[in-house]
């Protein structure tokens, strides 16, 4: 079962800058071996991760650079990315729109919706904002994939509610709180405030360490 | 050693946004069990990340809310926010610049630097886009608390390379490789693409497990 190695998954967009690096440097081939030394992993590691790709390497020569590229990037979806709407044009939502590499990762932002009046009717970054109550319908008639939440915290539920109706599988959530959905339905959360939270209080225990005598 | 319990760092600025939402709802006290009711989580598990804080609750009674608010927010930093630098004023960190939130959360744009002439002498959000030549001698003259890191792959290292040489420990990195960093300097990574890729083949593992018969 795939899911099983999250850690796996998560690395594979990271093995994709890498080789893509590979590849312009004219590298025809890569080993594990020469790939894990750029990611910092060790090969055993590497090797199992592009194994769950279904790619195969050739003994003593290693993997064909292009072919890898694109076994990891069939198996990660981005060569054929969902739609996707955008709930929350705010901050981050606005910057998420105008990110187009996420096209190359696997989504397609087709709409953006959002509660308050002042941001209806805008157009950001190409994409057009509609008020919240199009989003059911709208969402059904396109056969929208994914939805990506961008909303402050206290109102990222009833939003998921809103997605979960409208016939929606997939949430990306940057909302820091905890959404309650139905078996069938995954969640994914980014919680930027959690990391930076990390850096700030690791950093200040590693002062701490090193004034100690 | 605090940097022990990372899960429960990470936990830490949900716990804020449920105990705003609590003291705004009129609760003078909140107990663990009833902030592990909302967020998902076992009340011994709510207890060890508070205990982490320093924060002392009443047996019977639970914690003050505005207490327990401040006593996170301190253990964070959350109330002595870092100046920080803006390096690669793309999508992403444009972005970062606009979210006001982040002052709150331990982290202050005092200036962006980019090594794209077309970009330099901007002012996106109130904050001044320079040349990455002059971050070394402005970050030492400005004490400079933490570097944050939205740059394309493949220049990351680069620029990680000249925020340790100008003497900033703390980087928050959004790029999608591994940085290489000397001790005593900490990295945080956030790499959204990875979540991106969970979300999808976790859901299309989902669907495949569906059709099962």
């Amino acid at each position: 079962m795939r899911v099983g190695n999250l850690p796996g998954i998560r690395r594979l967009p990271m093995y994709l800058s890498l080789l893509r690096r590979f590849h312009d440097e004219g590298h025809a081939t890569v080993s594990a071996t020469a790939l894990a030394a750029r990611a910092d992993l060790v090969t055993s590691v590497v090797r199992k991760d592009i194994e769950m790709t279904g790619a195969v390497g050739t003994t003593g020569i290693g993997y064909n650079t292009a072919a890898l590229i694109a076994d990891i990037e069939a198996f990660l979806g981005w060569d054929n990315p969902f739609d996707a709407f955008l709930i929350g044009a705010g901050c981050l939502g606005t910057a998420l729109l105008g990110c187009k590499g996420l096209r190359k990762q696997g989504l397609s932002f087709v709409a953006a919706f959002d509660a308050d009046p002042a941001k209806v009717g805008k157009t950001v970054h190409g994409v057009e904002v509609l008020p919240m109550e199009k989003m059911p319908s709208l969402a059904q008639r396109m056969h929208i994939g994914v939805g990506v939440l961008t909303l402050p915290s206290g109102q990222a539920q009833a939003a998921a509610d809103a997605l979960v109706g409208a016939g929606i599988k997939r949430i990306w959530s940057f909302a820091d709180e905890v959404l309650r959905v139905p078996e069938g339905v995954v969640v994914q959360r980014e919680d930027i405030s959690a990391g930076l939270a990390v850096l700030l209080v690791r950093s200040s225990d590693q002062q701490q360490a090193q004034r100690r005598p």
